[in-house]
């Protein structure tokens, strides 16, 4: 049994982690931090959690010398970094908005030994590319190569060592998986054109126009047609393969979706792409290959992954370019989908999974949610 | 441990029986028939089950001295009745369509000591109350009797001791659990005015235009305005209670929702009818009084019961009605709300719930699933 | 050809006037004001209209003896009520959140002899009734009887010498067109129970957390389900009638829909109720009676009307109830239904309708979009 | 005005067309066939064009020698192919399911001069890429040429002489109008990946359960990830362009949007982009460049084109590539996007364009609609 606390617990993250903490049986929860909320239950935000927790937030900061508290802000006007009302613990989850856990991560590390961190801040090693995708300077380069990237089925022996780890981003997750096995059995060539739908979960609980029902409502939009940030993570991650990201919203609250044009660099069967996927993740407890013959569920599909841990992965050679190629192979096209709950194994569940290398647990513990259909 | 098999078990009550079942700690499951997937795997019709689970669907019909087999059918054209493929088990839950189980009771009684009927055929003990609704006879009116009704929070003893039980309805559990403490303490006059909101899981599987994703989308449907069944399902339970339901289909998979109009027949407070909920449910594990003063949560909201087994109720005094009533008090109008997932504590949930009971679980087991947020 | 201009065209009622109006045959648009978008182009508040109109938002103040020029702030910190920049028109539309009219409409009186307000400052003749409903008091009760209620079906020949109306409420307009045949021919008892199924466009444009996608999407939400303002308006125009709404929201973003449960006063059938709506509404342009034997638009559906001016109604006698009357008859349960566009015959529309009826032209004029199917 | 027929009436591009034709001054309906609808209200079926229209629908066969009346059914058991029930008409509508018009054509053509069809079986010109594409011989390949391919605004020139048009299937629609200026130019390099978003009524009114609502709502489903058969439209129309089309569909009713990734062949600005659109679009009276740098419909939106015959088209040049680019250019990648309603601009907004065309009646009468915001 482990003691594990929580900074941010009020946002949709947050909720999640505790949502499958409470019912992990080797996890305590300690602490959950929020500012708007402290003082206030964790059902009060998270409502799903009513009868199950009568956790309250707590306030991350504490009294001080230099009178932060009780507020947290610092006469000095900086953001306030001090974590006096946090009490030790076995792990820590950080699970704040981009930019703001670079700056306190210090901190963070004296609460506990291991630290787990949900976002964007630490999975860049390299300070420069962190630069140019997210056009800010890091606050802390130092500590950047002291965070093991979390995908858990590319670096769990890694994981297995690591005090500090950082969770890979939900559509370079998704991404990643799909295309692992593809790049390191050195099938396809570098540029790869990836189309990720997306829910509206992933831009977090601030309200704007943009997420205002009557225009988010059965949108198609083309929120980031280039630029994605995450094409920094699978760059790291596959090196020298080339994303070319095109990421679309939709009408869908959780969920996260890729198709991935990709050319193989020579002939090729499906067969032989099924063997590359069951060689790589016929061990995975969360990784799945569907690819069907019938049904309608013949390719991954986000809604049926609510609340689940899984990566679904399928793929499709094109047979309509077979005329120039041999029977059953063709060097011209092979398009990967890969389908995740962009709170759970984009997310929370990428955490929890991790914790469970970190402490030696069976990996599925608490990951146990199979997903609902119809939904 | 106990043994159970599931009669009809492609359908979505069959699929959500399956999905609880397969993760319950104390259940084997058996066989799981279907006359239409005989042979294919579970998870290839509910693709949340895949990597759960390696079970195949069995034919529910057995080769036959009259040569019924292997296609079922009988030689005199009478639906079969036969279930020679099924092996005895502890307990045989029976998911088929309405109409369906009346005729095969008997059959499935020499296969399992205790049966839980997911079905509408034995909600009612009068048969002509069923002719009357149903619009057709009982073929077994005898057995009628033989059945508890199975919304556990009102039968809990006679479940304990029940042989075969019969779950309630959907929209009946969730206006006759919202509707029971008051009718109990004799708050509230005879007619209510139900209005229910449905999704588009309760008509099960069969496709027709009005389940057409072009037609069904976004709508408003008045689809049963007068004339539904479950009123004879509150008037049994609630005798006396006159409940007058218009049931509306929208835009949603899962859950469903009333608003009850009730009168109070005293002046009465808030804070009594509080009292009356918590004197009644207080020590209930799967029902929540969701009634706040602020937030977006406020009351019952079925979506962010997906997948849970409980059933949230809410209320609210008309306060625009005071003028003629002493302070804080109305003797004019009292609304209540509730919200299930229908196919959970509205159908499968609410068996394994009686399950539980009957064969001395922990209530709880296999239902602690705790819901989403967001969803 | 008369020239019209809108006061508040960046909201969502705003924006719907513009986009009839500008293909109304006999109207041209002066001005349309925003204080936001001052200067901006119409089409980037209201995309649908791009390509259609080059119609830029005009500030509504003016330079001012006082310096309340040019962000339109008074000096005494009073919200603004010079509209120095308006120019004459004949016609003015009043498109402004609830509350913000009152204290500016003589003003407008200035700018244009007649004027059509869309907000729900002028609906109520009654000063303490609007008090008591609106929580606060009128800040300009003289003005409240100069008013007609712009429900066209009822007040036409008011509205044809009207210098001022205002248009009714959207969940008001459904739920008394829906009633007033049966209620002039004093066929119901006084206490009708109203469930209203609202959209998110109903709130308008400001952003919060519970107009937030992933909070606001799938919602089933009992947002009043006692205490509705429109109340006030249903009284006040089918006097004697107790109407008892609750209102629940769910995930559309335009349309509006009531169930009203209603008792007969005396043994009544369809075929009377038939009757009855065809003498008073068989002439009406923009009210269609639907029930049908068959088929899936059976009853009036909202989303088929969005864009349009229509109000469909239906009805339904509960047969249940038939045992302890006479044949074909009930005394017992009458339940209707009504749908509407809230953009348009719940504001937008009602507004031009009575444009229409006041200039003489044609009634349809303008409103002839007849709704899309599927959608 | 000319009196026009349709064939095919029933369907959603048939509804679509009776709406759009119902609306137009320069034309008057004949008949409207259909088989199953026989004898009934078009409103019967069509519930948007209640109190519209008292048409009812036409068998589109007659008695006839062989005895092929009242059923349509030929005694030699061919589908029936005599249109004895059609009077003639100034032009003839097709709106048949694909596969059903091409062994039909040549007795339509003794009904109309002048013949649109909405199905694919007359939109390839080469048999052989017709047998590829839609696994089956052409029924009557000799009148294949006869056809002219009805995207206006490549066509218009031959559409105004032409005798038989064949309107483009609607992926292909947006997919060549998004890239024809870039193809004309000669800007970029020739493979091109299309992602395609589409919506349930691109499937038509035929019930499986692969459209049944608790399945098909909330999907992102790989429909067709490869082997889509507009590409041979594509091809067909920009020669030498090889476009790879991965097709996904979600839970939208109408609606179809593309996102097209293309590598120029040589540096550019999007201000050269910018002027390659205006000069080829700068007068087409439905197509507009949709690309702002601020708002919430920065690019082409589906959802607000439900019922209009636009083709909005958008661009974006990813400058994350310009490190290696001289500064402001790009040689690398340049993603296009285009969004059109599919039973509109992408089937019957198109066919009464190109019938404007034909008759020479304005080309945007009948086809003024706007389009709804919020919606």
């Amino acid at each position: 049994m482990i003691k594990v606390s929580i900074i941010g617990g009020s946002g949709y993250a947050g909720g999640e982690l505790l949502r499958i903490l409470l019912n992990h049986p080797k996890v305590t929860i300690g602490q959950v931090t929020s500012r708007q909320f402290a003082g206030e239950l964790v059902s009060s935000v998270h409502p799903n959690l009513r009868k199950m927790t009568n956790l309250t937030f707590t306030h991350p900061d504490g009294s001080h010398p230099d009178g932060s508290h009780p507020d947290g802000s610092r006469p000095d006007g900086h953001p306030d970094v001090y974590p006096d009302n946090l009490s030790h613990c076995d792990l820590l989850f950080v699970a704040l908005p981009n930019g703001i856990s670079m700056g306190k991560m210090r901190n963070y590390m004296d609460v506990a030994d291991r630290i787990i961190d949900l976002g964007s801040d630490f999975r860049i090693h390299d300070k420069d590319i962190f630069s140019k995708w997210y056009k800010k300077n890091h606050e802390d380069p130092e500590l950047l190569n002291k965070f093991v990237y979390g995908i858990t089925e590319l670096h769990r022996k890694e994981i297995r060592e690591a005090k500090y780890v950082s969770c890979g981003g939900c559509e370079a997750t998704a991404s990643i998986l799909a295309l692992y096995p593809l790049y390191k059995n050195n099938i396809i060539k570098d540029e790869v054109v990836i189309n990720a739908i997306m829910s509206s979960s992933q831009s977090g609980m601030s309200v704007s126009l943009s997420s205002h029902h009557p225009e988010r409502s059965g949108v198609v939009r083309s929120y980031m047609p280039t630029g994605h940030r995450h094409t920094a993570e699978i760059e790291q991650e596959l090196v020298g393969i080339k994303p070319l990201i095109s990421a679309t919203s939709i009408d869908i609250v959780r969920g996260l979706h890729v198709t991935i044009n990709t050319t193989p660099k020579i002939p090729i069967t499906e067969k032989d792409i099924w063997k590359i996927y069951r060689q790589e993740y016929g061990d995975e407890p969360f990784i799945r290959i569907v690819k069907e013959r019938s049904g309608i569920y013949r390719y991954p599909e986000p809604k049926i992954l609510q609340g689940t841990n899984y990566c679904d992965i399928g793929f499709e050679l094109d047979t309509s370019l077979l005329d120039t190629s041999p029977p059953g192979t063709s060097t011209n096209r092979l398009v990967i989908m890969a389908a995740i709950d962009n709170l759970v194994k984009g997310t929370a569940g990428q955490a929890v999974q991790d914790m469970n290398v970190m402490f030696g647990f069976e990996e599925r513990e608490g990951l146990e949610f199979t997903g609902l259909h119809p939904i």
